[in-house]
């Protein structure tokens, strides 16, 4: 069973990436993230589509998470077929062809004081 | 099937708006949302009722989200029929008419580093 | 349907009321929250058990909500049958006769810039 | 049926131990934790397995958790059959014999206000 965790289908409705930071990188750097856990034991190929409040919608873009390997994908980091604008609300959709785990967290540093969100995006 | 992601009923039991801010805004303005997805090709349109502590609901106030968009609404924002008190325990409950995916975030600025929440809402 | 939303099961794994507090009380008194919403039009009679590291669970508390009524429960109130010792792990389970949602919120004001989570209870 | 709350398998995307703290320990000791709750009358026996982006899953690490109890899990402290890594991105799977409730939560006390986080786990 161990192998076949998760779902094909996930959605993070939140999304925006503060558009500044406070203290070193990239440790503290502003990012938002989705962590991807691929505990089976093939390759995961995924499609992510990020939705905007006035614009269509950008990507697809195509990410690869290895057997029984995690990915936490910084979607600062995301360059093809474009990056995702900072201080921007956005959601995303991801399409696997096996099951993952997805979970979404952002640290927000542009006050000294880092601040953290993190939760269980939505699968089906 | 990325066109049906999510859910027509939601609801997020934790609401609190905190009542005063630091930092520049809107940024940094205390608030409270409702990060919306509509993932579909068809526009949704959503009652969104809100629940008191020891008064009768509000609303419904009516919310659109356009196809395949996002929509990160404010509570604090929301004004018809009526606003929603600041410092305030209240919970939500979203009936759309499409499939729509909701998480729910709170930025708090009343002390000089903010803090932040959020969660995937209750959906049925 | 909007009048039987929820779950009559929840857990909260995670529980920590942490012992000390910055800022003025009551909005700023470190606390933890189970938020309750009740959208039915029945009264809702919650018993709540609260679970502990190295002994016996403490209760049922009994907790009651109005039909259409949210209750933001602090932990930290609850007197009968026992307290919950500040500073110290615990886990909650709710049995309600009608179905509720719940949502885990806490509030650490232990330092100067407090900090926040939260998350949907486990409901079945 | 209060006995037979959760599932047997777990998952949680997100998972870094932030590498220095700031503050009195062991509350201020940065952390990252799994709150598991056995609110069964039957003790649980886990096997937990972490796993990186770029290495072989560790473990399986044991766990116990008694009947009617909550095990407060830090990460941190795990030792056989080997430690995290701090500063390192990981993910984890719970597989346990009898069913749990799992919470993910973390405190980031790498500056001088701690920042937490904190979602229910992924189940099946």
């Amino acid at each position: 069973m161990e192998t076949n965790i998760g779902k094909k289908i996930w959605a993070i409705a939140e999304g925006y990436i503060p558009a500044w930071s406070n203290g070193p990188a990239p440790e503290f750097t502003s990012h938002e993230a989705a962590c991807i856990l691929n505990a089976g034991d093939k390759e995961a190929h995924i499609q992510l589509t990020i939705y905007f409040a006035d614009r269509q919608p950008a990507g697809p873009y195509t990410l690869t998470v290895g057997a029984k390997r995690t990915l936490h994908l910084r979607f600062n980091n995301l360059e093809h077929p474009e990056r995702i604008p900072l201080g921007l609300s956005y959601s995303s959709v991801f399409i696997s062809d096996v099951p993952v785990v997805i979970q979404h967290t952002r640290l927000d540093s542009r006050q000294e004081a880092n601040a953290l969100l993190s939760t269980i995006a939505y699968s089906e």
